[in-house]
């Protein structure tokens, strides 16, 4: 029940009718007996600059979670990034410190990685493939550079984003072998779509599935459906699958740890949420 | 619940934690099956002209609810104002247009009238006082003056804006006597106090009472607690008296009107809230 004392935390994207966010965090908060809320606030591109900050000047906020397309432009609104946030080149939380000024992290990658490795995939030494460099792909990549993958592919239909990221990854990883330019998910371990390709009906697969090793992890961030066509091809392959919806509840105990709201377990945030696909 | 298709009405003020809206509206949405929430958003005096047009960029609210200090600053921030509003001087609910241009209303002085007449006090030809002429005073005074009373005292420690609240009136209503410069209730029919008064224990009363005329209908602003010593004082001395919740009751079916969410009557919102005081 949100009352004048509530602190909010804006949930900032667009469009917002796809958010799931408020659905995991508002039942927890409730029983946790946490006086917060998240409250979805859609921002058009062409607005955000000017409306980011002014959201930043509400007395009854402590931070804000970030979603698309807004991840990558907050970058450059922040004070200051923590590491992960700088090599992803996104954000997809903001703090607001007590004397005002914001710090911007990024858990999609860590929620991503927490995710596949509960799952049992070994990261070390392992070849991956992440098609789209957007601000989620960015966070991917970086997070499995950071678990220590050997190889890294990344594919964009934007190639000058996935040579952006190609290069930020060569200066922070110069042991990690980064390619660019080819979809092709032949002989990777793990197999990443961090594209929309999903949300509509009609679209096409990410991937050429008769290629994907079976045994392969493949995951996905589409939240749309919980089985994404990408992934219902994948399991009718004999591959592991990761839906998008357990990267959203594995980067959440990273996010309540940063908003000062103590932590949880996915699956204690999964008993308590109510999504709806 | 809220999720990604809820439509947000912001409850603007500063500081939001004596806020009740939230708890009147959000119960009433959700047992009409209506998805929109009142949210409390706090915004500082100085960053009032900035914020205000930034939160209407948002692609998920209708519009919003004023409250202190902001409703006469909202005058200025709109595109266009209804003649309550402008009469008053102030504004306490705003509607964004499908084209998104900004409609300004005020229902304080609606809803303070309609619950003194619910009480059965007789308007036409009465004599009236109020204390406090800022945007809930003003209101106030603009709805007894628009019910019919033939005599409207105005007191205001700061006197200019009295003044300017008599000119206002006398504009609109030139049969109306207006007086200014006296806070005496003696001979009045309808006492209210729309001043601040009644917040802080150490606050002195508004008027002296002992000269308010039993039978007299004494009427508060301040929502702190029930009975403020105001109305407890009044109350004492025989007079009937009207809560300011009652006032923030009845001026909610006039709201849900503005906002294109049906109607509802006062005692159909109370069954609902959840109101602590």
């Amino acid at each position: 029940m949100i009352h004048g004392k509530t602190t909010l935390i804006p949930h900032i994207g667009y469009p917002t009718e796809s958010f799931k966010a408020p659905m995991i965090y508002n039942p927890w908060f409730e029983r946790q007996g946490i006086d917060a809320a998240v409250i979805p606030m859609g921002i058009k591109p062409d607005d955000y600059a000017t409306v980011f900050p002014a959201l930043f000047r509400m007395t009854n906020i402590r931070g804000a979670l970030i979603t698309m397309p807004h991840k990558v432009a907050t970058v450059e609104l922040v004070d200051e990034l923590t590491p992960a946030a700088r090599i992803a080149g996104a954000c997809n939380a903001v703090l607001r410190r007590d004397d005002g000024t914001l710090v911007g992290d990024q858990f999609d990658g860590e929620g991503f990685v927490r995710g596949i490795r509960r799952k049992g995939c070994r990261l070390e030494g392992a070849r991956a493939i992440v098609s789209g460099s957007g601000g989620v792909g960015s966070a991917i990549a970086a997070s499995l550079a950071a678990a220590g993958v050997a190889e890294l592919a990344l594919f964009d239909a934007r190639e000058t984003a996935a040579r952006a990221l190609a290069q930020r990854l060569a200066a922070h990883y110069p042991a990690l072998r980064v390619s660019i330019g080819s979809a092709d998910p032949a002989g990777f371990d793990v197999v990443v779509n961090a594209t929309p390709l999903g949300m509509q009906p009609a679209d096409p697969l990410p991937f050429d599935v008769a290629r994907i090793a079976p045994g392969a992890m493949v995951g996905e961030v589409v939240m749309k459906q919980e089985y994404t066509p990408l992934l219902q091809a994948a399991l009718a392959r004999g591959c592991k699958v990761q839906v998008g919806a357990d990267m959203l509840f594995e980067m959440i105990p990273p996010y309540l740890e940063f908003f000062g709201y103590g932590t949880a377990t996915p699956d204690a945030l999964r008993e308590v949420a109510q999504l709806r696909y």
